[in-house]
């Protein structure tokens, strides 16, 4: 480092490069890479291990510090100069969806990294450690549920209970987890994971069109909001298309499909926030020409106000209890609710402030996906950066992200995280 | 026979046996039974030949004559007096679906046969020669298409392309029918098939819950409706149900949700005559949390007259082209058009006449499904004669008919077989 260095204005955001930003995603997206354009990482699998691996020589080669934990989060440590105190934690994840993209998680992985390396290029120092952080399993495609690295971590996942579950060819978490020896050994280990961080910070693609039909180039998330799941079933009769008259009829797609449309209309919000979706839709015995007995679908709610999800949820009760009055019955069961997850306001202020300084247009926004940030306000105080992305399209082989955008996302995450590490 | 026979009414329906009949239901209901009281009796397999074996053994018990032709249709003859006149042909099928009943296409067939062993009950002889005839592969659930083997015989379908079609296993009809010589040898022929019959009758449980709904025991078919089938594709774009704001979504299944709800309002018939049928709704990818991209359904429709097939489809088109105006794009195709066919009015007065003598209760229908009947219009004065069947089930294991409704169908069947071989 030069004298020049030593003496560089506080933000490290000026140190982040976009250029080896972009190519280390490019070198991430040949593990696990299939065409056209997209990637098949899953939890966990050889394909995982490759890139946790890549991460593991970087690593290396910058003399960061690396441990893991039993449920194999990695973690790539910049020792702070108060070893006593918690560190910053900032990352996110490298498992994807089956047909998914170069961009989401991996983003979130490699802007920590990036941060990591702009510190130690500035020589800068700061009490406390950083740590770039990969989470297992957020993906929950290959090992059920997903978020498993973070819950875990966290205390909202059972460690043991994890390491039970098993993929679809009956191989356990605790196994696949064997293979991670050959990456991390267990003398490289430095602090000790799984205590409350100071702070904990998440860089990801939006995965919703907002942003860029904003012009906002950095979002500023203010939670994630509240998921409900609902199962609808609807049960009428079977019978012969041609032969059965409609007046005796109970055909259960029919009350099915008009219950559904008088939903999608009851639950419709003027202010754009309120997201209803009914993603699968089954029809028994779905023969060509015979009245449908049964259909069942699902319901997925989400809003970041519990109020506003209640008020949701009343409306809908209501409209299945009329559409029960009818010739079919239909019966509706809530099989999952999560709260709204609020992030922490000061954090921020101060994405608000750095965007401001950097220049780059920034809005609020809440998270319509969950992330593995979700598991941390309980411990710490969180926040996460949004970076836009083409379309808003995610879990896709079509997702894209720019250069400039991610490095701007990155420069942001850069200067909050001297900020906490700092004080 | 005693002398009293000799002398006895011209009509044959009184040597009806309405217990005869049902133990022969009994009989063939066990050839591929399945619980819990059901038949799984596909075309050309063992249970179907072993059922078949059955009729022939009961056929040359009565010195009754049998014969087959190229496509295993089977026929059991009693011989009139005027061996150059056309015969009169009378029956059904004995193939069922996976999960039938013991009803569908049996009743035709043993009711053929009861009216041959009335008429030899009371040694009535008529000019005519009387058939009747097990027609091969009504349901097309093994071979595909259905009414395959009066297809044939009435010239609607190729007996070439008919023996080269495979079942899933890769067997065709032509291996498939070489079982047959185990039944039928080449020396029981007697009157070859293949030639247009001077009339043609069936009796068939109605497969709808007409008759029994209005307190009618014998129903008078006048024809079989018109079959319009069509296929329609919603596309849309995939989508994160949590990110995607409602304004930026193009939700297929929204768009199919809504289209197919006018369409059920728009073809609703105050007459209650119109059949709109959506079997088939497949929602893509069908993921939970995932914004629908694309829907197929299809449309069954029906009805006895063209023109107001006409205007139904134009219903049809227009709500399609309505729906295509939205985000989504519509696709329709209209994959089959089949005419309605109208049975001979003569035959329709002489099983009224044959009903209102006998005291059943009777009324006029069309008949809402196909049936080998639909062939002969071509050919030869046709009709049909239904009977009630259990809450109008059918192509189920809960198909039902009584002994009493089968022996009254019977009774009309031979009054109006023994009029038209006469003449």
């Amino acid at each position: 480092l030069t004298a020049v260095d030593r003496h560089a204005p506080a933000y490290a955001s000026r140190s982040v490069q976009e250029q080896r930003l972009w190519q280390r995603h490019l070198e991430i997206a040949r593990f696990g890479a299939i065409a056209p354009a997209g990637v098949n990482r899953q939890a966990l699998t050889a394909e995982d291990m490759a890139a946790r691996a890549a991460l593991v020589r970087w690593a290396r080669a910058r003399g960061f510090s690396i441990c893991t934990d039993h449920i194999g989060n990695l973690f790539i440590t910049l020792e702070g100069t108060e070893p006593a105190l918690a560190p910053v934690l900032t990352g996110s994840h490298l498992d994807t969806q089956p047909r998914g993209g170069h961009f989401d998680g991996v983003f979130g992985v490699l802007a920590a990294f990036e941060v990591l390396e702009a510190f130690a290029d500035l020589g800068i120092k700061m009490p406390r450690s950083v740590q770039a952080v990969i989470w297992t399993n957020e993906e929950g495609v290959r090992f059920a549920p997903g978020l498993m690295g973070s819950g875990v971590y966290s205390g909202a996942l059972s460690l043991d209970q994890m390491l039970r579950v098993r993929d679809a060819d009956g191989v356990s978490v605790a196994e696949a987890l064997q293979s991670l020896s050959a990456i991390v050994t267990q003398s490289e280990s430095g602090t000790q994971p799984g205590s409350p961080p100071h702070a904990y910070l998440e860089a990801h693609i939006e995965q919703g069109p907002i942003l860029e039909s904003q012009g906002a180039v950095v979002g500023i998330v203010t939670g994630i909001q509240g998921i409900r799941l609902y199962e609808v079933c609807v049960s009428g009769e079977e019978g012969h298309a041609g032969t059965v008259p409609a007046s005796a009829r109970r055909d259960a797609l029919r009350a099915s499909i008009h219950l559904a449309d008088q939903l999608y209309l009851s639950l419709d919000d003027p202010s754009d926030t309120l997201r209803f979706t009914i993603g699968r839709f089954s029809v028994e015995p779905g023969g060509r020409s015979t009245i449908p007995a049964a259909v069942q679908f699902n319901i997925d709610l989400r809003h970041p106000l519990t109020t506003v999800l209640d008020d949701a949820e009343q409306r809908l009760m209501a409209a299945v209890a009329n559409a029960a009055n009818g010739r079919c019955s239909v019966a509706i069961q809530r099989v999952l609710a999560r709260d709204p997850t609020l992030f922490d306001a000061n954090i921020g202020r101060m994405i608000e402030k750095s965007a401001h300084r950097n220049k780059f247009a920034a809005m609020s926004l809440p998270s319509g996906a969950g992330h593995d940030a979700m598991m941390f306000p309980p411990l710490c105080p969180t926040g996460m950066i949004f970076i836009p992305c083409k379309g808003g399209v995610s879990h896709s082989v079509r997702e894209a992200a720019t250069a400039d955008h991610m490095a701007a996302g990155t420069k942001v995450l850069a200067d909050v995280i001297q900020q906490l590490a700092s004080a």
